[in-house]
Formats: C-alpha cells, sequence, structure tokens
C-alpha cells in the first residue's frame, strides 16, 4: 500500500514557492506506484491541526502548470510557531492523529529556520510517540538568512524585483532632477540581514551608476554620514537615488522605523522607515524628493522572477520527494554552488538541525568600507541569483494567467481541534 | 535647405516617453531630404531656454532602439512653466533665438495640457514676432487627463503595473489571511483623477476578486463607509485588498494625505495616504495589514509596460513628424478610439487651443454606484490599453538592457541666459 504524503507552507510567501509546491506534486506523481495522495494543508500548519486538508489529486495538469507560476501561498500559509513538544503535547498529539487517520508517511514543511526547527520536533515526536512520521524541510524565504544552503528560494526573485526596480525608477529621477525631484528612496524587506537592500547594488556598474547609497540593518544608521552621502551624489550626479532597508537601526540598536521619539527625526510615524529618511533629507538638505515602499509587491512580482531562482525552487521540491523515497527524514534538500562564474549549483541535503533557529548574516566583507555599497565579493555571490526572465503566460486582457487559487477540503475523519 | 527640428520633453516622465522620442527621430531620419538635424533639449524647456542641445545624429541607430525600451526621460524633463507671453517677453524672446541659431523650423514639445498651453503660445509669439516656428504638441502623461486624445501615451503601462502589482500582491495577501495580514493597501498616483486607481479595477473579475475596495478621488473619503467595505470583505473572502489614489479628497475638499489635524486620522504624518487609510483600518478594525506605496516605480516600470501603450507612444511621434512635414502647427497628434471590441484606433490630430489647460476627468459612469469599483463601461474603456507585453530586451546579468543616457550637449551659439 503506497504512502500518503503531506505539504505546508509556511511563513511569509514568495514568488516562487508555488514551483516548489508544484514540483513536489508532480514528482510524486511520478512516482505513483509508491506514493498514494499528496494532500496539501490549507493555511499551513495550522490546516494540519485542524484537519484542512486539499487532496492535490483534484488540481488538473494545467491548473498545477499555472499554480507553479503564480505568486502568493496556492494552499494558503500562516504565520503559527508550534511550541515545543514539552509545552504543546496536545498539539503534536494531534498532528499525529492527523497523520494517522490519512496515512501520511512524510510530511513536507516549506520554510524558514523556524520551520526547519518545527519539522525536526515534529519527527522526534512522531519516533518517541509510534508513529514515525518522516519530515523534511523544504526552503523558502525571500529574507535568504536560511543557514548551509547558499542561497534560499524566493530570494533570487526579490532580489530581481528590487535591482530593475531601482533602476527603473533612478532612470526616471535622474530625468527630472534638474528642476524638480533630486532624491528617491526605496524600502525594501530584510528586518534583519540586509540581503535585499544589497540586491539593489546590482544595478550599480559603475560609481556614477544608481543607487548610490544603501542603507543596510548591518550598519547603524549615522545620519550625518547620510546625508554627506546623499549631498556628494546630488552634487556629482544631479541626483541620488537610495535603497533602505525596513531594517535599518540605530545606533543604540533600536529600528529606525520605531523611532518615533528619536532626537534624528522627531515625527510620529505610521511605520516605514522610508518616509523618514526622505524627511530627514528634505529637512537637513532641501532637496526634493520621492520615496517608495514596496512592501508585498516585492514579494509577490511573480512576473519579474529570476529564471535562475524558480529552477531552484523546484529543484529544491523534486529534490524533497526523491529524499523521502529514499527513506530519508529530518533533512532539508539545500542549494550547493559549485563555482561563481561560470555559475553552477547543485541540491544536496542537509540535517534540519544544522538549519533550525538560525540565521543567515550578511558577512562585513559583502560591504563597502563606507557602508553605502556592496563589494565585489558580495556582487559574485548576488549576481548569478538575478540570471535569467522567466515570465509567467498572459492573457489576453494583458493581465498574468494566475491561477486564483479556490480548493475545497476533504472531509475531515476526527473531531474538530482549536489550538 | 532642409529644416532643422527640435524635440523636448516636459513634465513627469513615463514608461514610454522614449519611444515617443526614437519615433520623431527615426521618422525623421527617413525624411533626410527634408529634414536636418533633429536636436533635442537636454532638460525640456530649460535647455531650450539655457541652450543645451543634443544632437540627435550622435545617437547610432542601436542606442536609438535602446533608448525607445527605456524608461525615464532619456534627454531630461522639467517643471517649469513658461509665463504668459505678456509677462514673459525675455523667456520668448530666447526661445525665438534658440530657434533662430539653429535653423529650427519646427519644435515638439512632448508632455500634457500645460505643455500644449505653452506650445501654442510659443507658436503665436513667433508668428508675432517675425519667426514663424511652427510647434508641435505630442501627447503623454501618466495621468490619462489629456483633452480629445482618447488615452494619454503612458497611461497604459501604469495602469497595466497597477492591474498586475495588485493582482499578485492580493494572491500574497490573501494566503496569509487565516492568521496574519487581513488587510493590503496599495497607493497609486493620480491627484486629481482616479484613471490609475481605477485601472486596478481591472484585476477584478468577479465579485469576490481583488482589489475589494477602490478609493478614488472623484468620491469624497467616507471613513465609516469605507470601513464597513473592508470588513465586509474581510467576512466574505477573508482579506480585503484596496487601491488608494493619492488624490483623495475629504468632504471638505482637502487631500487626505495633508490632513495631518483632521478628526478622522489625528495622525502628523510625512505624506503618503496609504498609511493613514492602514492605521484607520487597524485602529477601528483592528485587522492586520500592510501597504505599499509605488510612487515613481509605477511611472518607470517599462519592464511591464503594454505593447498597446507603446505601440500608441510610437504612434504619436511618427505623426507628430509626418504633421510637422505637412506644414501643420498648433496642433497635437491624438488618438481616436474606433471601436472597443475589437480595439480599433487611429492617429488623428486636434488643434492644441481644444486641449491647453483642460483635464479630462473620469466620468462617473465609470465607477460603480457604491463609488468603490469601476463599471462595465470602465471595463469597456480601460481594458484595452493594458493588452499586449512589450519586454524590453534583458542583459546576461539578469537586468533590463536599459540605455543609461550620458549625452554631450553641442556648443552653444548665443550667450547664456538664466530664467
Amino acid at each position: 500500500m503506497p504512502e500518503n504524503l503531506l505539504y505546508a507552507q509556511s511563513g511569509g510567501v514568495t514568488p516562487v514557492i508555488n514551483a516548489t509546491a508544484a514540483a513536489i506534486i508532480e514528482t510524486a506523481r511520478e512516482h505513483g506506484q509508491r506514493v498514494g495522495k499528496v494532500y496539501a494543508a490549507a493555511e499551513g500548519i495550522l490546516g494540519v491541526l485542524g484537519e484542512r486538508l486539499i487532496d492535490t489529486d483534484s488540481i488538473c495538469a494545467d491548473d498545477l502548470r499555472r499554480m507553479a507560476n503564480s505568486p502568493g501561498g496556492a494552499f494558503g500559509s500562516c504565520r503559527y510557531k508550534l511550541p515545543a513538544p514539552e509545552d504543546g503535547q496536545r498539539e503534536y498529539a494531534r498532528l499525529i492523529d492527523v497523520f494517522r487517520a490519512h496515512d501520511i508517511g512524510c510530511f513536507f514543511y516549506n520554510g524558514g529556520n523556524d520551520s526547519a526547527d518545527t519539522a525536526a520536533k515534529i519527527a522526534r515526536y512522531g519516533r518517541e510517540h509510534d508513529y514515525p512520521i518522516r519530515c523534511i524541510g523544504v526552503p523558502k524565504t525571500i529574507d535568504n538568512d536560511l543557514a548551509v544552503t547558499d542561497n534560499s528560494p524566493g530570494f533570487g526573485s526579490v532580489a530581481k524585483y528590487v535591482a530593475i526596480s531601482i533602476l527603473e525608477a533612478s532612470l526616471d529621477v535622474r530625468s527630472m532632477s534638474a528642476s524638480s525631484t533630486k532624491v528617491f528612496i526605496l524600502e525594501v524587506m530584510g528586518r534583519h540581514a540586509g540581503w535585499i537592500a544589497a540586491a539593489g547594488g546590482l544595478a550599480r556598474r559603475r560609481r556614477e551608476d544608481p543607487p548610490q547609497v544603501l542603507l543596510l540593518p548591518e550598519i547603524p544608521f549615522d545620519a550625518e554620514r547620510f546625508l554627506a552621502a546623499v549631498e556628494q551624489s546630488v552634487k556629482s550626479n544631479g541626483y541620488c537615488s537610495v535603497v533602505v532597508s525596513e531594517g535599518l537601526r540605530r545606533p543604540d540598536g533600536g529600528l529606525v522605523s520605531e523611532g518615533s521619539a528619536t532626537d534624528a527625526f522627531g515625527h510620529k510615524q505610521l511605520g516605514g522607515v522610508a518616509p523618514l529618511v526622505a524627511d530627514l533629507v528634505q529637512r537637513k538638505l532641501g532637496y526634493k524628493h520621492h520615496w517608495a515602499v514596496s512592501d508585498y509587491l516585492q514579494r509577490s512580482a511573480r512576473h519579474i522572477a529570476s529564471a535562475t531562482d524558480l529552477e531552484q525552487a523546484r529543484a529544491v521540491g523534486r529534490a524533497a520527494v526523491e529524499l523521502a523515497l529514499a527513506g530519508e527524514s529530518g533533512v532539508m534538500p539545500v542549494i550547493r554552488r559549485l563555482s561563481d562564474q561560470p555559475y553552477r549549483w547543485e541540491v544536496a541535503s542537509a540535517p534540519l538541525s544544522e538549519i533550525a533557529n538560525r540565521e543567515k548574516k550578511m558577512p562585513r566583507k559583502f560591504i563597502s568600507e563606507d557602508g553605502f555599497g556592496i563589494t565585489e565579493a558580495a556582487r559574485r555571490y548576488l549576481a548569478p541569483l538575478i540570471r535569467g526572465e522567466a515570465f509567467p503566460d498572459f492573457r489576453d486582457d494583458g493581465l498574468p494567467d494566475y491561477l486564483r487559487p479556490d480548493f475545497a477540503t476533504i472531509e475531515p475523519r476526527l473531531p474538530g481541534f482549536e489550538p
């Protein structure tokens, strides 16, 4: 009797997480003699606890292909951290009940550091409680902060979006700068690490190119030095283009965006570091400015996904099923870089214990000495990740042919459960 | 002796204004026996006044093709409104001096309502002062508020960007809504008219589709009704996706984004209506929210330009030169719609006097009765404008192959001038 598989998405979604999901389902379908059904949990681990499962057999090949090229999390994701098994006996017991009720042999948890930890804990709990469920972590995060893997599926596409967006907006502000806007500020994600903001630096080929200033969480914000850099760029280039990370920090370690009572700004602000930095430029230098906050747009811009990223998102999905079929558990497929130029990579596997709860920071050697740019080492690392275009199909109406998911969940076999 | 032509960009740039510029230069090159040089003013009319002229013969065919597919204004634009001839004798005399010094027979002014007015005034002044310069207005504005023309080149691409962006971000928020973000708010441009925000409505095919709420400048903001609509959508769909125009107005006519002291909000805010609306949702409904401000990103997103828009941007450029060669002056090539379905259009010409200083508002019949959506009539009008993709070429490094302009200006023949 072939075993069933269960897939769940966790945490913030990415432009290519559905490519991973589709690869898992497709690879499982290729092994129909060994795999029974592939279920997907609605809304991540909350859907497993609530026994809200989608039978992916109901998704035709054509919809699966469209799903693979659609942003968001097709099955729904959630931000819910399972307690430790000591504190969450009830939750873990329920997970095992659900696995058992649906003959789940392997659980795929598609997420970041937290999810790797959760997957490892579930595997351990199952072993200790007479239901040896195999758990495979599947990497995903736009933040690129997963340990062990060379990079995280999802990041490359966001990096490409940010590099293109800042290049485009800079060409705009440049053309207006003689008599109008002189400073443009783009806020991007990355609360703890500057990977995404650093990717903006890929648009800068020559010293005079935009973005002339990056503001990274790794470098405490020094308003005076920042203003000097902006002024310098306006004087030499006529304008200044800035990428600021939402995670930019003050010297005291606090987030600049939460600095409602700081001396540096003195304004109450409803979130967003870009308007604060823009206001500072206005008040201290008197330059007309514009600012943008890309927020979810960057995280869902499947229309401009990186082909490299998409291929890796698919590859980790395929590898996850292959690991499961080889009887592995407590592991995650990871990207291993073989060379920068030409860029070559392969999928390896790593124990979840080496990944769980760690955070890959951007190394200092990736940040230029003045703190406002990236180094050649960073460029060598980042550049391959945004290579190649992978446009979705478009409909006649000019919009991408995205799947707008509307999956039914199967009839529950267990009583309800409130986590 | 063939005459020379002079081209200048005016006001805010668009993703396709360079396609118009390139079409003018290319069409002129095809008529080499009748046209001498095509000059482009650096930074718009300021560059004409300052005699900062670019000899476009220096742009090779390959760079011209790349320029045509690059965002921003390749020659530079400006926000500078010429005074009326009565008040600005000195400026007008200077323009004529520059035209005369460079044997300019026709001046092409690529802009919106203001520029149409300026072009008409220059033509009149030249006639009255013994230098009968021909002036052709060339339409461009993302705001779509130009009179007479069915639509404005530049708008279709921004409309496409906004419709795709809100669709993508909505798929993202939808997948997180069970346990996290429930409301997403995208701020778009359009200070006086809701054309751009209305384009977001093109992503909504069925009632339950996003964006469920549009906030347009045409409909005074009613916080209670807005909150009820958001709550309704969250209850039926699990989430709510909102597009808000920067020009959203309070019932008293003031901009919501400048409502620092209003009862409705009570927060000091550094620009941006999205964070204000988001804060209202948070305080009154308690929903977790995200917001984005697309600002220049929407106006420069050449990577996702509308093929229809690009074709029209080229067509008005070609037509402008043909009008000039036919001896016309004081006119603008305009888009005339022949049918909605199939979409057919042609380029006609209209007197600048019919276009100057008028503003095409969005008709009330384009806005749904509740004020939060668009009607079928609006959809029929808007839908063709975002059709077709026109991706730029990409380089091996994953970035679009945009021209990063660096044009030298010719040696001035006149003494300096300070406007």
